[in-house]
């Protein structure tokens, strides 16, 4: 069989949704070929959370995320919450937490209870006004019962930047800091798909994170030279994206990673590294040294950023690693190249 | 049984899916309830085809589809074409036809043939190109085998507008004009689907219009008092909702609407009124009487305007209703409550 034959028969697989590098590798290869991208400041080829696009003197990030999590309602949340979170959360990590706009799209199986889709919409509503957001547009679809599992919420997002940041600003010694817990999303929907009774409830920390990350900014501007929301692929994925695209290397201390132990002890019985796991409610923040100190005390005095934590440094070797001391001893973390956990978000 | 006990086993219908008025009904009773819709100039409550959300000294249009046609590939287009000329054909009806940015969010399901996102993805691109667009940012998920049947493709899009226009501003008097022929969407997609044999193939009019709607901005400006794209209610659909919202009635003059031979052909035997069928390659403009002239030769000097005709006018009589002039009498031309066709967008 040539390689040609061999790629017409090729399928999507469930991997390549899973938000890891067999879906980065999809997203770069099929869908953006050909497609135009000019005069944009961090367009589709930097595979950032968002777009800038410029209008008037002002910079507006536009981003989208569609919303196919499976159980809908989960501790902690629901695919309303989630899917008003994410796109304000991709927006704010850009540094746009000034939130314009939102759009929401909803395709939705026929035979679906409205008191469902009530309760969702309600969510959404609640969720946009923790954020200082509105959803000011929208579009509903129908599919036929057995043509569609559910539901699917579509939000994009229009915010303005101050100040963009991006995901590949790291330089060596910038102190790398975690808004908040981390493991609480991927553990919370998979305890909850697989039935499992751990003695507690881990619930998910999907919330709008742009209240957060606006203090930081405030204190410390273009002294924060990356960001990203360690979503999909986990602390260990966005870590990676983030030395990859930096051109420097990271070094994390196990100690100073803030892991609740619900999630400890649940991710253990799942036989899930927490680093590696979903979180729907926490950034990662690349900061100068120097103004390291007062991100932190800025961050700790909101309410949504009272766990947050230096949990280490770029450095300039390793480049595109992270590194995980252990207190033990330092080894690779790696990024998963697939994620375990299907429908996640 | 209570009115309370029955709404709680109210479940969605295909029906509230086809975009007519139970479909209207659904989002403004659930999806809109409680949500926050400040300082918007054209915001949810006026149910146009976009937002209107101002920043800095711009009008920035905002509108999202989701586009879940079936079949994918039909005569004259695909879903990738269709998606990406519904957000710019909503975005230039509402005066927005500088598009600065559209957003492209994929949900597929696992087995979905490689090639055939490869030609989904080429289509968008070559769309793109004709509507002087770009997709900026995008998201990919895939679902199951089993929770979805095939492809759903959410495109959102940004636009500038020197000059906003709503669908509500016709006026009694202003010309009805429409830039191209009706009804050649629905009756491909539904010719396709059953399999029937025209002896000719009618092929689907999906194409990006902001081009030929620009031209007539450009000679009138606010002398286009009103727009819309009649998409998956049709002519009438979208005719009833300017009368509605303008506080007009509308007489059309059946000889003057352009329905192509066809088109005709084929919607009698499929038992259809192209009148009230899908179109996803033209608009309808409002019009002051004394600018129709320019307008019309204005949208005929652009390619995608050539069929350019006055159907009608607005009237200060039979608010809210849209009268026929059949040429042996006159009746009302209705929307329909639901559409016959699920799936045609």
């Amino acid at each position: 069989m040539t390689d040609e034959e061999f790629d017409s028969d090729a399928v999507v697989t469930l991997e390549q949704g899973a938000g890891g590098k067999a879906m980065r590798d999809l997203v770069s290869e099929v869908l953006t070929a050909g497609l135009p991208d000019d005069s944009l400041d961090i367009g589709r080829e930097a595979m950032d959370d968002g777009a800038v696009v410029p209008i008037g003197d002002r910079n507006v990030v536009f981003t989208t995320d569609s919303h196919v999590v499976h159980p809908p309602f989960f501790p902690g949340g629901d695919i309303g919450r989630l899917a008003v979170s994410g796109t304000v959360n991709d927006l704010a990590v850009m540094g746009a937490t000034d939130v314009r706009a939102l759009s929401s799209a909803v395709v939705v199986e026929a035979g679906y209870a409205e008191s469902d889709l009530e309760r969702i919409a309600d969510s959404m509503a609640r969720t946009c006004r923790e954020a200082d957001a509105a959803i000011v547009t929208g579009d509903t679809k129908v599919m036929g019962h057995g043509d569609l599992d559910g539901i699917v919420v579509n939000t994009t997002g229009v915010g303005v930047a101050d100040h963009v940041v991006g995901d590949d600003g790291l330089s060596p010694d910038d102190v790398l800091v975690s808004t908040g817990e981390v493991g609480r999303h991927g553990v919370a929907l998979l305890a909850e798909r697989e039935g499992i009774d751990f003695g507690t409830t881990v619930e998910s920390d999907v919330r709008p994170i742009n209240g957060v990350v606006d203090r930081a900014l405030s204190v410390a501007g273009a002294d924060i030279t990356a960001m990203k929301d360690p979503t999909r692929m986990g602390l260990a994925g966005a870590a990676s994206e983030m030395a990859t695209k930096g051109g420097v290397g990271i070094e994390l201390r196990q100690d100073r990673i803030p892991v609740p132990s619900d999630v400890k002890g649940a991710s253990e019985m799942l036989g899930l590294n927490p680093l590696q796991i979903a979180n729907e409610g926490i950034a990662l923040l690349g900061v100068r040294p120097t103004a390291a100190a007062d991100v932190l005390a800025a961050l700790r005095s909101h309410p949504d950023g009272q766990d947050a934590a230096a949990i280490g440094k770029a450095i300039d070797d390793e480049h595109g690693r992270v590194l995980l001391d252990t207190g033990l001893g330092t080894r690779y973390l790696r990024e998963p190249a697939t994620e375990p956990a299907p429908r996640i978000c």
